[in-house]
């Protein structure tokens, strides 16, 4: 069931190449890629997971108020990372010249279905 | 001469707060902070610091090439983080509603003036 989630995500984002359910422990529920990448993307969202653990470690420290999406930008690529809830995010990868605010509006709408999923 | 860049920055945004140029050891360089701001910018991008360090240390493992931008999203506030080079990056902190978009591309565009002037 969220596999296929994801996999709307990915195909309606131009440029999207996998996406990862994942919690905050670096292990996945679920993921779907295209089936052409040569792209490791669940070491990438174990990887990133770290990364958001100090996000909000920060966000905490700060008082900024919860965190909500992360993106990431680098030579290869571009991640957008939406936090499902306190236990749970999606990571979105993409071609560096992808639809990003589709990517984005995608990961938002679903954002609320995946939550239900999992509540 | 730099805090001037970063004035125009904050200024040239709807809903701009506050720019630090900073090192990735957490010690700024120069910074301009709206007059009216109760958050601690500065504490803010030391917070920071610390998270692009390990998403660098996450790029270099995952050969993703060299991290170029990373933007956080959280209850209160919106961070565009622009790496200058592999020293110094700038931090925008935006209302949660400003305009992203235009912060995004005048990091861009002062990225390559901030470079030349660190060189």
């Amino acid at each position: 069931m969220f596999d296929n989630i994801l996999q709307q995500i990915v195909e309606g984002t131009g440029g999207g190449i996998g996406a990862v359910l994942m919690g905050y422990d670096g292990i996945a529920i679920d993921q779907y890629f295209c089936p052409v990448v040569d792209a490791d993307l669940q070491l990438m969202a174990v990887e990133y997971a770290n990364v958001l653990k100090e996000i909000r470690k920060a966000a905490e420290i700060l008082d900024t108020g919860v965190m909500e999406e992360v993106s990431i930008r680098t030579e290869r690529f571009h991640v957008i990372i939406r936090m499902i809830n306190q236990e749970y995010f999606v990571a979105l990868t993409l071609e560096r010249d992808g639809n990003v605010g589709k990517g984005r509006y995608l990961l938002l709408r679903d954002a609320a279905v995946l939550r239900e999923a999992l509540a």
